[in-house]
């Protein structure tokens, strides 16, 4: 693995517990951590429970004994040990977003295919039970013709002028703001519940233009200073209108200025027979409603996605027993361990990357254009 | 009053109650009411408590013993009604929306400044205690800065395909669809409670294109006929993004296809401060967050909105007993009567009316262009 | 009418606006209100809409113009009215409690039956389409065979030490109080929904033993005197155990002293098919769990019951738009008039207030004993 | 370890993950777990990742590699165990109940107490943050005087009557039912937020009399015999009223027969200066409601107890990244090992087993005698 800070903890935390909770093919042996720090890496690998660990991922991603690579380095690292992995024959798992742009996200794509190697990108949120649950309705043709789509992705930890300028507020390491890095991951389960975007027209803004530069970092907070500061170089928020494929109209938001709402990742879906709603700050419920119940007895059911039924649930603990953030990386790591070693369906995976990316841009270069842009077109 | 169904017996009520729950400065007396069905509007006088009724609303405008004449007749009749009843020096009440188009609205608005009298046009969401306090702590400066403004609008008496193609769904009668009829609401509230439009882009759909014709009608429903149909030539949907001249960003959504949301008109305003959020379906209720709260304290307030303290709360019950859907309309109409009579500061007037109308048409050539629109354009 | 001030205004406006939403067989005519303050009576029947006013009970229920007598005067008074109302032949409405103890219910109840008029209690919150939709899903057996029934009835006004000693405060004048102010509420909503009470233990506590007395009163509220202060001699909070005859647990409180708790009247029931929950403070939504939906799709909805197809929804607003507190009133004026003048089945009669009384007395009656009472025995 | 089924994983998971996110003065070392059924228990040692098993208590409590024991076997053989291990001078976290039954208890605590051995019960509720939150909040008198405490632990697995008779529903081995099992952790929980129970009345009930027989088991759950049934000696439910030292009124229910709670913990706390809510189901969240707020701005607040000035939360995500159930166990561990390797602070111990147990037990003679029972009697 690559990376060791507020993703590699929450990826270590997978790999150390899948085998508690699944039952998995293989067993996940944790071989090596890598980072660029070697205090930090050190002191993560005997924490997070790793065998060993390196300072050159050059070195790790060859490794004989090493399988598969997971990449949750920066995201203008993510490239290059890719593509190093991918050349050394090893599967990969690289967190979002697959690159800086789409060109880079393509190559990388092209070569994970090439090369027959399995890849997967870590869009953790398509594994929770109620996301699973809202999944299924619409397969099985619960919610009928999809007529609305509407996403938000809300934070509020850069209100606060004062908040530092993290790698995350760099075009240059990050390649984009809140849209990137959020709103990434709506489009995501946007595509993966109803399918592809057609068209989409935006905007953006940079409220706070410039912060105090960060002094020491750790996670995704860090200490700034009391006197130098710096431009920041993404978008603190993005909304956008959609027109998808399939004739539905959506309209989503990624901002890290909501005041109060710190983790505000929802969908809301209209069909013709139904309505879904979710909010990951309650990741464990489900609201759905059914045109086709009794009207008077018609209303949102709030759904408890924990019982046995329910998609992963039955794995953890009795129902009612909520779980919590990090179980979507545990169940992730599942699917993509029994893909690896038994070949069973998997996606997310770079093509899915690909086309969150090609949304993404085309948001971007709506914005430059002030007028709709195909996402074909990118 | 012109017009006899939903709006008028909500419109008959806000008379009959006013003076029961509010200290006027003048008695109101319900004079006559008018509508070209005989029956129809002989009976809803008496249900009402109309002292008289017209079918003829030229007659009726022009009765020296009526001093100001409320329109809620179908859209198609509001400007006709109006200028003739401005130009008998009555003051008018118009239902919104003020005119089929803007310069017909405008014309309103320029022949009511020329002769003098008040004018209001009907956003009577304005007067619920719970929208109000929103404006207050807006004004008084506790949200700060603000950052973005997210407005639905949603209802689902369309979804059914049956359902009948009522006078609200042709566009030669009612000028709009959903845009109109429930956006305009979306518009208002935000122009209210934040200011003016800059920009707007946006997109719609009328996702049935034909109707059962209607055989008979009463309030917002009818009879459908079983065998001939009819084009619906209004939108079943439309939302939009907006740049505020203030700079927040915008996001609006009305429609009339989201299953199981009955009246979910909500607001959402996040500022440097904090952020708010209201609900129409929870109409007494305001949700609140402010982040000079200390940091392990600090979460979204629900406030029951039916305090002493709140305005025209305290004209109703005892607090923790909730008002209605009707009681905005007794609000609105306790301050027109005051402004009629004592001159007191009233909005929304005629003008309030027209500069939504502008937002409403803006958005509507983004449409047809497939980009923003500067709302100072049209 | 006798009374004025907060029940009055609310029964008032309940007789003014029930003709105008309900057919009714017979048109209610405002003959007369009633108050010893004649300046204060006066006021409230222009204000309120009355034909006349009298400042003598007495003379008032024997007008041969008047059919029915309301009382909402204070409820030690309710007994003597009530018993000369009778005497004259009139049909009573009576606000609850029926009277200060079971023994004058009693023979109120015996008066009125004796008599044969038509006689009412206005336990109003029965009339709530949410209310009437819990009894129907009851009644149908949708919840199958009842396991637990547990209320909550909690204001705060009283928590703030120098609220004043209103007479809801005084056990001469209001016979008791959180308990028989609104448990009262509580007991008659089981009663109605699931039958009889067996037997009962309870708790009581009058948390501030003195209040300022007060010097001036309107509705619920009044000034307090700076200097002098007088004892309370009504609980504060009232809490109990029952069994009901039908098997089920209950279990009840009752305080005004539940910080931010308005009017949060509550109760939610367990049964071998389902769960229903009701709250006060959202009087238009009721949530219910059925076990027989799918065991993956069940949860609790969320339903508004706004709807047509909910009890007296219809003669309102269209879906969503919520209704209020005072629209109690009218449901429970509108069947009680239909009852007086076609014959039409009505519950809750003074016999409903004669069996709250007995749950009341028998949960005194157990806090004096420190032991378990059966309802039969008081 | 001894136990290996529901508790042992919950239980295995907290001292696998409790040194990747915590900095334990001593690291944790799983050293073995023992079970009656060998395969059973090897395979729970491989997969929770103990280095080995045993499947004789006796010979594991005695092992001189092991300095202390994890007791989560069921709840009879909890006496035995722990007595054997505190006279081998381990130190003992034993799962809730203590024992069957008082006496058991307190020679359980005499024991730890006179070998010096250090010594806790899993009431792990304590543990979660936003519980944790409200502990701080009344310990800082932000809720002035307590003058109510509500709670309800509400489950529905035994609603069906097929649901099988495991041993949590026979007397000899679970000690109690609902009461025990659920009603002690309400209990503990009341009384590390406000304190100690002066008296108590209760009543309960086994809805169900007689179920199918086990014919195997795993977890909470199992498989049902299609022919042969078996008497449940516990209770379905327990509710009581209580009377707290402080002066406090109490209300407590347990039920495994509430439809549609599957988890349903909750407690509501009403003092003169505010209210707190909490709900397990939703335990990242507490509901807290300051009357010192402004009144037009007070409400209840939902506080999303994930940030870092939250107890135990900044240990894991970043603010809005929601823990889950199991968290509670690992914190309780933190705690505890740190209490046995440095001396802090740790409570709850085996005292406040004994504590719950005597509230436990005055309920029930409560029940027998259909009266109030001090606790100080039992």
């Amino acid at each position: 693995m690559v990376g060791y800070k507020f993703m590699g903890k929450a990826h270590s935390h997978a790999y150390k517990d899948v085998g508690m909770f699944f039952d998995t093919e293989a067993n996940v042996v944790m071989k090596a951590i890598c980072g660029r720090d070697e205090n930090g890496v050190k002191e993560a690998a005997e924490k997070f429970g790793w065998d060993s660990y390196e300072t050159d991922w050059r070195k790790m991603v060859t490794r004989e004994d090493i399988d598969f690579v997971d990449i949750n380095a920066p995201s203008d690292a993510h490239k290059e040990i890719a593509l190093a992995a991918i050349a050394a024959g090893k599967h990969v798992f690289c967190e979002k977003p697959l690159a800086l742009n789409l060109a880079d996200g393509r190559e990388m794509l092209a070569a994970a295919e090439k090369a027959g190697v399995k890849h997967a990108i870590c869009f953790n949120y398509r594994f929770l039970p109620a996301v699973q649950l809202a999944k299924q309705i619409i397969d099985e043709g619960r919610l009928g013709e999809i007529h609305h789509y509407r996403a938000t992705y809300l934070q509020d930890w850069l209100v606060d002028p004062n908040t530092p300028l993290a790698w995350r507020l760099k075009k240059e390491v990050a390649g984009s703001g809140a849209h990137g890095d959020i709103n990434a991951h709506s489009i995501d389960l946007a595509r993966f519940l109803i399918g592809e975007f057609d068209r989409v027209v935006g905007h953006n803004r940079t409220f706070v233009k410039e912060r105090p530069l960060l002094t020491s970092s750790s996670g995704l907070s860090g200490n700034a200073s009391a006197t130098e500061k710096g431009e920041v170089t993404v978008d603190d928020a993005t909304g956008f209108l959609a027109d998808f494929k399939n004739g539905a109209m959506g309209m989503f938001v990624a901002s890290r200025f909501a005041a109060g709402r710190k983790n505000h990742n929802t969908f809301e879906i209209h069909g013709s027979k139904g309505t879904i709603r979710w909010d990951l700050e309650r990741l464990n419920e489900l609201e759905v409603y059914f045109r086709e119940d009794e009207p008077s007895l018609a209303g949102f059911r709030t759904i408890l996605a924990t019982d046995s039924s329910h998609k992963y649930a039955g794995n953890w603990w009795p129902a009612g027993h909520i779980i919590g953030y990090e179980h979507a990386f545990v169940h992730i790591v599942y699917e993509f361990v029994q893909h690896m070693t038994t070949g069973s369906p998997f996606t997310p995976t770079f093509y899915d990357g690909v086309k969150c990316q090609e949304v993404l841009e085309a948001v971007d270069l709506s914005i430059e254009r002030g007028a709709w842009v195909n996402v074909d077109e990118v």
